[in-house]
């Protein structure tokens, strides 16, 4: 089959696949459903960079001992306001997203509250956590660093990663306010797709092993992969032409909040290694915080504004040659009522992958062709 | 003489001309004190763009009603983290600085607390008030909305302010990081510079009328105050590229939380004028938070992490033809040190305006030649 075949496959299927797996190394039950749940939302959402496509980093990271199944998770400092997690180096999803309650209830009570984690590991999509305050009528906060792969502005080595910011904010009638961005130019993910298509990348998006320009997509990520130099620039992309000393300021944001200040790892220390070279808990942070909106203001009186402030933008004249103006978490949301409606196209390569994985460890194969709808 | 002669001029002469200023309007000592720190504190760290040179436009909006010189600030919503100011239409920096010290003192006590402010005018660099948190070893923020000049991605109209966000968080040995960025591409100020030099602008700064990439300085700021159409582009600049959506998202962010939630005007709602077209209060909301970093982390322990995590990025490997990476807020530090001890250099058009308001204004004229080494 051509690497570029589709299939469509329920989205319960996947989230069942993606527990089965997490069951099979010992995490438990509650946990595992988080985890697949973040994975599955990822893909409903479109962004299938964070999808199911990574249910193997996983599967590595529980059979390597770099995610640990059954964490011991302690809560290291806590006030009314802030709470300190140890993740015990286990999966990054259910004890962020246990992080985000606590913040949740917390600021129930104090009006605002935050929370670092720290000896964590991938967190999947930031905006899963900030999304969890819009229910409650707050603005969710999910900040985490990451994987080194963004040079500082004039620098030749990558020592930030994507760094996302990602802040959910409630509307009214209209959808609510999904920024999920990362703090980089582009994600790894565009450079692998570049790869695959062997096309030319545009000036802007990547310097090479001197620190300079580059449109080699292939070099890019071996140079990455070898720490040899170079890698992905930060928003506003080389030198400060075009503001890239901005994105390296919220990468730099990004890793202190999420780094230094919750205790993690941070820059080049993360995704530590022993002394026979296997992975260790990648010793990542995160950052959440969630603000009542009724400290500050009238919520209907918010939500009213909201809507307005939203339809401002939309019903605003469009640039020549374009037809929408989105809000962010828009086109996000409309692709999760499809695909939870009508399945996930999966490329073939992440279909393959799964079915792998379910060799592998043995599970129930639910990917059987008639499950391909 | 010449349009490009600078002059040099103590910083304390500035401050005392620019306090004078506001006193003739009735501003009190000291709210007038401290817009005209705030004007001199620009100039010193290199931000010409909000320093001296922006005098007038506080003159004449005193002058005019826009800015009320003894406003009737009133709190408006207040509990152990949060406090909401209305600024009664005054100076757009006292009663931040107020906004910052409530902050301040209710985290010194709660942990975290943030300030929104309504009905307020321009509050000058948005640092500033980030920095105030520094000292007391807490982490600052400041976020304002600005008067509409950037365009949303794919949109053709101006519906965005350049929405500043700034951070400030203290280090040990190392200079603090201070994050004070524009989430556009560029400051108004850099297109008129390219202006003034009949230059073309790169492509990716600002879109023309019809909302497509332009290089005429000239036609994109007439463009602007004549709201035919078109802008300067958020931070990523034109389209999804290069991730021109996600400054657009950071500006959408700072509306949001400094505009809606501050329950101040926001978009193009804001510098509104009365029937007769005389300028309104400009109706800015601002934002201010500051976190104290022990509920997190040891004191210590987090300066020591921020000086290692400075270090990587200073001591790493250069871009072939770079000599140096910067921290931010460096460079501006850096600045101030030599601007303090040697005063700050003025372009003659600054200084022809001070003098012209002095004169005006019946101000000793305190920009003699010989206060001018």
């Amino acid at each position: 089959m051509s690497a570029e075949v589709y299939q469509i496959v329920k989205a319960d299927i996947l989230r069942e696949l993606c527990v089965k797996a997490f069951l099979k190394f010992g995490v438990d039950y509650d946990d595992a459903c988080v985890a697949a749940d973040n994975l599955v939302t990822a893909d409903l959402r479109g962004i299938s960079s964070h999808g199911v496509a990574r249910l193997k980093i996983y599967v590595d990271g529980l059979k390597t001992g770099q995610m640990i199944a059954r964490p011991d998770i302690k809560i290291v400092r806590e006030s009314p306001v802030s709470i300190v997690i140890d993740a015990g180096g286990g999966l990054g999803q259910p004890v962020s997203k246990m992080a985000m309650e606590k913040v949740i209830e917390k600021a129930g009570v104090s009006g605002v509250a935050f929370a670092t984690v720290n000896n964590s590991n991938h967190y999947g999509i930031a905006g899963y956590y900030a999304m969890m305050a819009i229910g409650h009528d707050m603005i969710g906060i999910s900040l985490t660093n990451t994987g080194v792969i963004v040079v500082p502005t004039f620098g030749r080595d990558s020592l930030l990663g994507t760094n996302p910011i990602a802040v959910a904010v409630p509307a009214g009638e209209e959808n609510p306010f999904v920024l999920d961005m990362a703090t980089s130019v582009v994600p790894r993910g565009k450079l692998e797709v570049y790869d695959r298509l062997e096309k030319e990348m545009p000036v802007g998006w990547a310097t090479d092993e001197k620190g300079l320009s580059t449109t080699d997509a292939a070099r890019t990520l071996k140079n990455i992969s070898g720490r040899i130099g170079g890698g992905i620039l930060p928003l506003g992309g080389e030198g400060e032409l075009f503001s890239g000393h901005k994105g390296y300021g919220l990468a730099m944001l990004v890793e202190i909040l999420s780094g230094v200040m919750a205790g993690a790892n941070f820059s080049d220390q993360v995704y530590p290694r022993d002394e026979k070279g296997n992975p260790l808990p990648a010793q990542l942070g995160h950052f959440f915080g969630a603000l009542r909106i009724d400290c500050f203001r009238d919520l209907a009186e918010f939500k009213n504004d909201m809507d307005i402030l939203i339809r401002k933008m939309k019903d605003s004249r469009k640039a020549e040659g374009r037809e929408r103006i989105y809000i962010h978490g828009e086109k996000e949301h409309e692709c999760s009522l499809k695909y939870n409606k009508e399945g996930i196209p999966l490329h073939q390569k992440v279909i393959n992958s799964l079915k792998k994985i379910a060799a592998e460890l043995e599970l129930e194969c639910m990917l059987q062709e008639n499950d391909v709808i």
